[in-house]
C-alpha cells in the first residue's frame, strides 16, 4: 500500500487497456461504470458517513482508495476510476468550494478579470497530493488485470461551475460570459487547460493507466463555440500530456456532443470517446475504427431493470460487436439504482452474445 | 373581430408561408421569434400585471390576442404565434395546473393506470374555446402579410410535465415511467396524440395559418425511444391533421434532436423543422431541399448583443442562403433580453447580405 513501487501489479493484461490500445474485444467487452464508487453501494455510504462530508472523503487517501476499490471487489469491473471530483481543480486553484447536502456544489464564482487574474499558476499540493496518494494506494491494491483511471473535468465544464458558482440547468452564466467577454473567458479556459495537463500528468505519475476528461456540458454549445471552448482545449490538453507521456491513454467524454463533434474529437487521436445514451451507435460504428467507443447504457434503464435493461444491453453489444467497445453507462450511475440490477448488467455484459 | 369571416385578411402574400409552401426567400428570410410575446416587452408586462396571473392571460381572449399582436406592432415580424401554453392541453384534460411565481408550472402528476384512465376523451371547451377566440381576434387584426401560428406541445414533452408534475432537469420521471411501464406510457402518449390533433385542428379552424409542435425534450431520449415517443406520435399527429386538412402547414421543433432525427422528421413531410442553436447548419443545408429550416440564433447571443450577435446573424443567413429558411431563435427569447438587441436583430436579418 505504498504507491508505485516495483511490486505494483502491471496492468498489461487488462482487456480495458487492450481496447484503448487498439484491440477489438467484444466477446465480452471490458466493463466499468461511471460513478461506480457511489451512493448506490451500502459500503460506500458507510465510508461516506465516517468521512463526514464529501470533500473530506475526496481528500483522505485511504478512504478515497477504499471506495474506489469497493465496486471492483463487488463486481470485478475491468477498470477502477479514482474517487475524486472535477471541482478539485478549481478548489486547488484557491476557489472556495463546499458541498451542501441535497444542494450540490457551491463555489465562490469567478466572473471578472480580477477573479481570473487571481487564479494561481499552480495547483495547491494540499489538494492534489491526496488524489495522487489515493491513486497510488488503489493501484497497489488492484488486481493485475484491473486498470486504474484518473480524470478531470474539461475546461468548459469546469468553467460553467466556476462562473455560475453552482450547477445550473442551462449553463447560461458561462455561456453568456463567453459571449460578452470572449477574451476573459479564453483566459479562464487557457488557465484550466494548463492546470488540467498538470493534474492529469500527476495522476498518471501516481499510477493511472488512462485518464478520462469529462465534458459534461459539451452539448449546450453551438458548433463554433464547441470548437473554441471544447475541442481546442481538449486538443491542447492531449498535446500537453503526450508531449510528456507519448503513450498516455486519453478518453474524452463530451456528453451531448453531436456525431460530427464526436468525429472531430476522435480525429485528435484520443484512445476512446465516451458516448451518452442518446448516441446513434450504428452510425457511429465507423468511428470505432479510429478510436474506442465507451458507453452507452442509459442509467435510468439500470434503475428500471427488467426487459428494458436486458434488451438494451443486448442491442448495445450487438451494435458495437466487432469494433473497439468498452461497455459503460451513458452517464453516472444514480444513487437509487438497485444493486441487483448492476449484478444483472455484469452478468449480461459478460454472457456469450 | 369575429373570427374567420370573409373580411379576414388573406395571408397568401406572407413570405413566411411562402417558405413553408416550398419557396426559397433568403434575401431576406422571413423572421419571427419563439416566445416573442413575452416578458422582455414592457407592454407585455403591463398586460400580464393587469391579468393578474399567467393562466388568466392565456384564457382571456382579448388579452391573449393583445399580447400576441404587441411584437408584431413593434417589430413587424413575419408571423405571430398565439399567446398560449403547451400545458393548456393537460389542463383541458382536467389535470390540475397552476403557475407559481418564479417556480414554473405545477401539475397534479399523472403517474399510474388510474390517472391515465381518468383522462377524458375530449378537451374541456372552457379551456380551448378562449384559445380559438384569441386566434380569431388576432387573425382579424393582423396585417395581410403576417401569418398566424397555432401550437401545441408534442406528446412526449407534455408527458414529461404530466408525469413529474413540474419541469425537471433531466425528465427522469417520465423517462423512468416509459421504461418501467411502456404500455401505460404508450396509453398516455396515445391519448395526447388524439387530443393534440383535435387542438391543432381547432386552432387551424380558428385562423392559424400554420401550427408548430414543440418537442422541447426530444433530445434526452435514446434513438429507439425517440422513435417511439417522439417520431411516431408526431407522424400520427401530422397524419391526423392532414386527413382533415390536406393543406395544413406543420412545423416540428424537436429541440436537441440529432441530425439523423431531424432528417427522419423532415421525411414525414412536415413543412419546416425547427433547429436549436447547437445544430450544424452547413451539414443540414441539404435537409432544406425537403423542408424549410427554422432557426437558430442562440437566445443568449440576443442578450449579449455586440459583435457576437451581429456575426452569428450573418453566419446563419450565409449558411442557409439559397435554401428554405425562416429566421428564428434556437429557443424562446429570455425575459432579460434588451429590446435594442431585438431591434438590431430585425435590422440585420432584413439588411442585404
Amino acid at each position: 500500500m505504498t504507491g508505485l513501487g516495483k511490486t505494483a501489479p502491471a496492468a498489461d493484461q487488462s482487456p480495458f487497456l487492450a481496447v484503448l490500445d487498439g484491440e477489438v474485444r467484444s466477446a465480452p467487452p471490458p466493463l466499468w461504470m461511471m460513478r461506480q464508487a457511489g451512493r448506490y453501494l451500502p459500503e460506500y455510504r458507510e465510508v461516506r458517513a465516517k468521512a463526514g462530508d464529501f470533500l473530506t472523503l475526496c481528500y483522505t487517501p485511504e478512504l478515497a482508495a477504499e471506495v474506489t476499490l469497493q465496486p471492483i471487489r463487488r463486481f470485478a469491473f475491468d477498470a477502477a476510476i479514482i474517487f475524486s471530483d472535477i471541482l478539485v481543480v478549481p478548489h486547488a486553484l484557491g476557489v472556495g468550494l463546499r458541498f451542501e447536502t441535497g444542494e450540490g456544489p457551491r463555489l465562490d464564482p469567478v466572473t471578472d478579470a480580477a477573479g481570473v487574474a487571481a487564479l494561481p499558476d499552480t495547483l495547491d499540493a494540499a489538494r492534489t497530493a491526496p488524489v495522487y496518494e489515493a491513486l497510488a494506494r488503489t493501484k497497489a491494491a488492484l488486481p493485475r488485470a484491473t486498470a486504474l483511471i484518473g480524470f478531470c473535468g474539461a475546461p468548459w465544464t469546469v468553467a460553467t461551475y466556476m462562473v455560475a458558482g453552482r450547477g445550473t440547468d442551462d449553463q447560461a452564466p458561462a455561456r453568456l460570459l463567453a459571449l460578452r467577454d470572449p477574451d476573459l473567458f479564453q483566459a479562464l479556459i487557457d488557465h484550466l487547460v494548463e492546470v488540467s495537463i498538470t493534474h492529469l500528468l500527476g495522476q498518471i505519475d501516481a499510477g493511472a493507466d488512462a485518464v478520462q476528461i469529462f465534458d459534461t456540458w459539451a452539448g449546450v454549445l453551438d458548433p463554433l463555440s464547441f470548437e473554441r471552448w471544447c475541442l481546442d482545449p481538449l486538443a491542447r490538453i492531449a498535446a500537453g500530456i503526450w508531449a510528456k507521456k507519448p503513450d498516455a491513454r486519453i478518453i474524452a467524454f463530451p456528453k451531448g456532443a453531436s456525431a460530427e463533434a464526436l468525429a472531430r474529437i476522435a480525429a485528435l487521436g484520443v484512445n476512446a470517446v465516451g458516448l451518452d445514451w442518446t448516441a446513434d451507435r450504428q452510425s457511429l460504428r465507423k468511428l470505432g475504427e479510429k478510436t474506442a467507443l465507451q458507453g452507452n447504457l442509459d442509467p435510468l434503464r439500470l434503475i428500471a431493470g427488467g426487459p428494458q435493461l436486458d434488451e438494451e444491453i443486448l442491442r448495445i453489444r450487438s451494435d458495437l460487436d466487432g469494433v473497439r467497445h468498452i461497455f459503460n453507462l451513458g452517464h453516472g450511475i444514480k444513487p437509487e439504482t438497485p444493486i441487483a440490477h448492476v449484478e444483472r448488467l455484469v452478468e449480461r455484459v459478460r454472457a456469450p452474445l
